[in-house]
């Protein structure tokens, strides 16, 4: 299992981490229970305040923990994670304690009440800050107010699902069409 | 320049190349005008009616067209096309006629007014059906009433975006965990 080191991160700059487009996993806590699920409908809405938009199905165990509490932990795993990734994806939270079933390690956050997942190369720290389209898209927008992440490697390999079983993993990363932006647009 | 061969493709199923997060193309019509964008905040919101939501920040030229029109065609570039999705990104529709100016070829559509850009690898012909919060957030909802697809390859090497002009580049693509799946999950 992958082991970060991980250091406080400006919140107005997660866009680096999510805008790819990653698969992540959502930890929640709600009374005495927590539980993870894998999401892949996300995307950000504005840099500051720091806006995340994503879809919860009212089918997941974590829709009415998240929906009550008006908090969640965004978490980034990387490739070395996937067959969890995969395996948290199609179980519910109703029949399994996730942290326990699969070995992930819940460490407190600084700002929210839901856990961190320790093992991910990122977390974001959210709050729920428009519910207005839940009940017709179940579309949350989150504030993300606390994010960490991993000092190295500089670059995450993450996973991108394609539906069917499928995944694409991230590949290189280049910085050479950076000399085409016009410098207020970096 | 890239040259696809295209085929109809099911709107459910647009997800296989939206939900890895590439950087995506904008195109859109209005009165006289077309206008392409480069736009990276979107997201998958359902299948069946196949929504997509997406940030149009006011800043664009082609906030006004598309709000006024209410249609554009999401169009997905691969890599071999950066060097232009960067430049589009990077001037306004208001100065320039970015067709032209880049060597793109406008093809009618089929279902909207707003032209595919013949030279990437997916179109999708989209209508606006919630502009409820473009007001608040720049938020558009669409519908994926038409998708375009090229016959090959299987899997487009697309470019997502990090900011301060650095890109992922999509990497390998893996059906290896597919097995962990339970088959009404995929």
């Amino acid at each position: 299992m992958p082991h970060y080191t991980k250091t406080d991160f400006p919140v107005d700059n997660v866009r680096r981490f999510l805008e790819p487009g990653p698969v992540v996993l959502v930890s929640s806590a709600h009374r005495d229970e927590t539980n993870i699920m894998t999401m892949g409908w996300h995307m950000v809405v504005e840099f500051q305040p720091s806006l995340i938009s994503c879809v919860i199905s009212s089918a997941n165990h974590s829709f009415e923990m998240i929906r009550k509490s008006r908090q969640c932990v965004i978490n980034v795993p990387t490739v070395d994670l996937a067959a969890k990734v995969v395996k948290i994806g199609n179980c519910s939270g109703r029949d399994v304690d996730k942290f326990a079933e699969f070995d992930l390690t819940a460490k407190a956050a600084v700002q929210v009440r839901a856990p961190l997942i320790e093992e991910c190369y990122a977390n974001f720290e959210c709050v729920l800050v428009d519910a207005s389209q839940v009940n017709k898209y179940n579309v949350f927008i989150f504030e993300v107010v606390q994010a960490h992440v991993a000092t190295a490697p500089k670059y995450p390999k993450t996973i991108h699902y394609r539906g069917d079983g499928e995944f694409m993993i991230s590949g290189e990363n280049t910085r050479r069409y950076r000399k085409l932006f016009r410098p207020e647009m970096l």
